[in-house]
């Protein structure tokens, strides 16, 4: 009988958003009047930039004429989008790509996903604890990350971050492969220094490790001396692959884009020892199992970066910090410890009376028909804290806000 | 030092449609007056149908409110769009499925490429010969066909199509895991009949095998004899997963959007020798490593189903089938032996005088200024063939086929 990947059987019983949509639907059909308002899942609310909307009607028109209409394009995206991206993301923090170091993509989850297919399977890994589930997931899948023993994952190291260091990981003692960073940080919403990811980036060159870096939430950094790209870092082209997406930038969640940045400088090592270039082996990954992003989505994306563009992608931005700075004050003024929200829009924060993540959310839902994430749902560091998200509309964050100080007497 | 997959290093060196792109390129450049006309790659050239440029723009504009805004959409697609398909595709032809079992991605490519991720490594291959090369080339990636000993893959089985045994492959005579077939066939253009299919799948589930059927040409079937989808077959639920596509149905090579069927009842085997569902494994890698298809081309891709969306499409199939006569009418003219363009988009030839492929088409592009694709770029069956597709301009065709008459002379 044909066999299936046992790695798959290994994975938790399901993917955390899926387990809290199950708890929210059955609060629903049991409450059926209840107003529940949703601060759980990181997804956007408000409309697409007018200048998106333009230039996507505008490339919808072009595919009703034989001249302008478009079939296949490149497997690893479109000349403007990829110019439009080196000139606004990277050359005005001093850094140099070229085009096909640049792969778009539809969505940074299948790139953070998938990129472990060009990488050995007996490579060590390491992430943040907590982390965005997909990293540790995607490397089970495909056997990279052992056994569960206790809850962990046998080849995984696990570099905590909680409120007694705040929220800076050790770098590891020891050697590992493959390194996970996101920043700012889902779940978290902390950001690193400067000074601190030039450590992380030291710390890879010395140990030919490769940084996989998650920049999805970069345009939410309002501190202008916390780095946007890990590229802003010297030697980081040596040592790390990084991601980008349009879904929290431009409210590309139900459009479907972004990108990841390959460097040619970046190498591994085959079996013979030699030295290979990961450039080539994601380009022929990508020519052979995906064939490009939709030419509307990418026109839409391009237009993200015209005047216009920036400035309407920028006031919606906006919006959502200040929901973020709500939550912070009304938060902090209940006692609570917060982190993050200020240069993301994620705000974390210590349950009180030592409640668990879970125990939380179902008080959370429960009481006050709202919507979080568990922190332990994150990882194990995670447990004991709670996920919002400032993607909301303002007055359903206003309401939340007024919910939660009914329910939390500390 | 990180270790790369090693199984990448043992790719032939480019994948096929680059290695043309690149003599096609060095011509232009040497040739810069010369008209190239592509009979090549298999890309569509006609607008897309006024009711899916409806649709989408209608889609578009749903994005400009809050109150219609989509932000991320069910991983495995939009109810609307499943329940299209299931009422389209399936239902008149007497096939029963649900909506989880239709998986709505990006296009067939990526599914037909990562559908490997849920099985195991050591399940044995048959293919036939020629085929469709990312078939082999994912599971060369992913360490699955073995290595390669005089050009063939030692994990892989070799079912040859060719003018002898009128393209009609041999069941194999011994066990196998995985089998895929695709019909109407790419690149040959011929189809498989009800009985035959039957054997297949009698085979399957015979041997407790897989058929990955790739169903991406089914809207170019004329004879009403032969078989849409593999589900027509009895039994064929338990042994067949089966890849759908618009791209060539509806012109969507450029829009991005397919279908995958995995069927409740198909099963595989786990390590403990328990049977577990498909459906379940590859719902999960698609909820860990994909975040759905673009809102505004699913709406597209439903329009495809209305009653005008269906004339429409239908019309623009009419125009590529009729390209493909003109083609088998001159070919066959000429005295060549020519198979497919029947119940398919793609024509299938002889080279004349036992020129190799790639002889042939580099007479082709030398000597008439025309693209095609060498049938030896699709397995060691296809030498001495060569592949034209009619998805061109009518006026291209009837060009290149003046262009053709004086360059083969029998």
């Amino acid at each position: 009988m044909t066999k299936v990947n046992d790695n798959f059987l290994k994975l938790q019983k399901s993917y955390l958003f899926v387990a809290i949509a199950q708890k929210v639907k059955a609060f629903k059909e049991a409450n059926p009047s209840a107003k529940v308002i949703s601060l759980g899942i990181g997804d956007v609310t408000q409309p697409l930039a007018p200048a998106v909307i333009e230039a996507m009607h505008k490339a919808v028109d072009e595919m009703t004429d034989t001249k302008t209409f478009r079939g296949y394009g490149p497997e690893h995206g479109y000349a403007f989008l990829q110019d439009a991206i080196i000139a606004n993301d990277f050359k005005p923090r001093g850094i140099e790509l070229t085009r096909d170091e640049i792969f778009v993509n539809d969505g940074a989850k299948s790139d953070t996903g998938n990129i472990g297919d060009i990488l050995g399977k007996d490579n060590t890994i390491c992430v943040t604890d907590p982390i965005y589930p997909v990293y540790i997931d995607s490397n089970v899948m495909s056997g990279r990350a052992g056994e569960i023993v206790n809850g962990l994952w046998s080849n995984v190291s696990y570099m905590p971050c909680n409120a007694e260091n705040n929220f800076t990981p050790e770098i590891p003692d020891h050697k590992t492969d493959i390194i996970y960073l996101c920043y700012p940080n889902n779940p978290t919403g902390t950001v690193i220094t400067r000074e601190r990811l030039a450590e992380w980036v030291e710390y890879a060159l010395r140990h030919n490790s490769i940084i996989m870096y998650d920049a999805a939430y970069e345009a939410y950094i309002q501190d202008e001396t916390i780095p946007h790209s890990i590229y802003e870092i010297e030697g980081a082209k040596k040592c790390a692959i990084e991601f980008h997406s349009y879904s929290k930038t431009a409210g590309f969640t139900g459009v479907r884009c972004g990108y990841t940045v390959v460097p040619k400088e970046l190498k591994a090592i085959a079996a013979d020892g030699s030295e290979v270039e990961l450039n080539g082996l994601w380009e022929r990954r990508q020519s052979t199992k995906f064939n490009g992003t939709s030419y509307i989505t990418q026109r839409g994306a391009e237009a993200i970066y015209t005047p216009e563009g920036k400035k309407q992608v920028k006031a919606t931005i906006d919006y959502y910090m200040a929901n973020a700075k709500t939550m912070r004050q009304t938060l902090t003024g209940l006692g609570l410890k917060v982190f993050g929200g200020e240069n993301a829009p994620y705000i974390w924060f210590k349950t009180p009376g030592g409640m668990s993540s879970w125990e939380m959310f179902d008080k959370m839902l429960n009481e006050a028909h709202l919507v979080c994430t568990p922190g332990v749902g994150f990882g194990p560091s995670g447990e004991g804290y709670i996920r919002l998200t400032a993607f909301g509309q303002h007055e359903d964050c206003l309401e939340a806000m007024e919910r939660i100080k009914k329910i939390i007497k500390l």
